[in-house]
């Protein structure tokens, strides 16, 4: 089983919460991949700078001045810092761009209403899952920043989420066997977003439909749990939403994504 | 016959020169290397923030708010911006520091004098050629930013000239013909620096020494030669010090550096 964990900003941003959680990832058996996000650093680099940080229903737009910020913060100073302390960890870390060996192809994000600049949308069948095969073989561990490229030597900004689920749905078209964990910071999707102890510990399709429609999912939930379903729906084994500090027990932890 | 190029400041700085001196790299044939230095991207941004840039001889003190400037501009805005420039070209670039699979190991400087903070050095004999097989048999060309780590979870900022020349010894003493090239401003290495036409087509051990007490090479230029000459003793085929510009013609162009 290839485990593919998303990391968000949530743990990025906090150097002790980082470092735990590298350490359990460390220490995780077999064939893993790990997709981080950005956290608030790019933002802040962007306030410095004086660029303006421009948002569609919670998307940011990239014009080139913050695709150059979000490049520098994610594929240099968060990627390479959680590939060295992953070395120190004892695990073998590779640093990836969807540019490096082509890995992940994007095209620039085309919308007739709104011009999001350098974003980049991805498809399963835009990448071959061949390209993973060297490091799965030689358990060297990739690290992807959400940065891809669209070919024409452009490098766009892609939702790190959607990179999780394309490569676990490439992988397991491949026919590899895959989990797929997103972390974040609450212990899995929740009936009471403030209360921990109302875990949902199962989703399957026909409830999901009925805790939107009760709208106890809502927001950025949605989206998580729609690609979840979809990577399910695309072969892979297991998707679980969990909380960063239960990934040295993600088995058991957090919330199942399942079709039935 | 692997062709190990390193390409400095004056080209980085200057969009324009960058993609004609990358289209020119992603034509040369075989197995190949590149090594970039960051220009003054990474002064230009210190100076933006507020980060002293403090320098003796010419080479900069990296304390941990500079380490953090070096790693975004050097490990992700340029390599990035490199790698998926030479994907439109046709060339399958993989972009590359030290700590990614533990490539380029190096240590913290120990100096009792000065304080250099996050400067790593390194020898030929930290690095292992088994770590570049992969990418040499598959035809996949790394490009390493002058980023390296110490094994336990830091980042360092490490010498690109000497980056260049470790990676090229490591691979000649594992048996491989290597070319190691370092591209610069002028045509060579030159008798008056103003003046390309009085470049130096070849460059003994003999001669060096004589070059250097008449003080016609001096101040950069020696560490740079000194460099070529310990590549030279320990395997490389041939070094070259060439224009940039002359990247496509460098087995006619530029100064040779040779034993006898």
């Amino acid at each position: 089983m290839i485990k593919i964990i998303k990391v968000g900003g949530n743990i990025i941003d906090n150097p002790t919460k980082l470092k735990s959680f590298l350490k359990d990832f460390a220490l995780l058996d077999g064939q893993k991949i790990l997709i981080h996000g950005g956290g608030k650093l790019a933002t802040d680099l962007c306030v410095t700078l004086g660029i303006e940080s421009k948002m569609v229903d919670g998307k940011r737009i990239t014009d080139s001045e913050t695709l150059k910020v979000v490049t520098m913060v994610y594929a240099g100073l968060i990627n390479k810092d959680i590939v060295a302390k992953l070395q120190a960890f004892g695990c073998n870390a590779i640093g990836l761009s969807g540019a490096d060996m082509n890995i992940i192809p994007a095209k620039k994000r085309v919308d007739t209403k709104i011009d999001w600049g350098f974003v980049g949308d991805i498809t399963p069948n835009t990448l071959k899952a061949e390209k993973f095969e060297f490091f799965l073989q030689t358990q060297i561990t990739p690290i992807f920043s959400a940065i891809t490229h669209d070919g024409e030597g452009n490098l766009l900004n892609t939702n790190a989420d959607t990179i999780a689920s394309v490569i676990a749905s490439t992988l397991a078209n491949a026919g590899h066997k895959v989990s797929l964990v997103y972390t974040f910071e609450k212990k899995g999707v929740l009936v009471d977003v403030n209360d921990n102890s109302t875990i949902i510990k199962k989703i399957t399709f026909g409830s999901f439909n009925e805790l939107k429609e009760k709208k106890i999912v809502h927001s950025g939930m949605i989206p998580k749990l729609e690609n979840a379903f979809k990577s399910i729906a695309e072969g892979v084994q297991e998707v679980k939403i969990c909380m960063a500090e239960d990934l040295h027990d993600f088995e058991n932890a957090g919330t199942t994504i399942s079709l039935h």
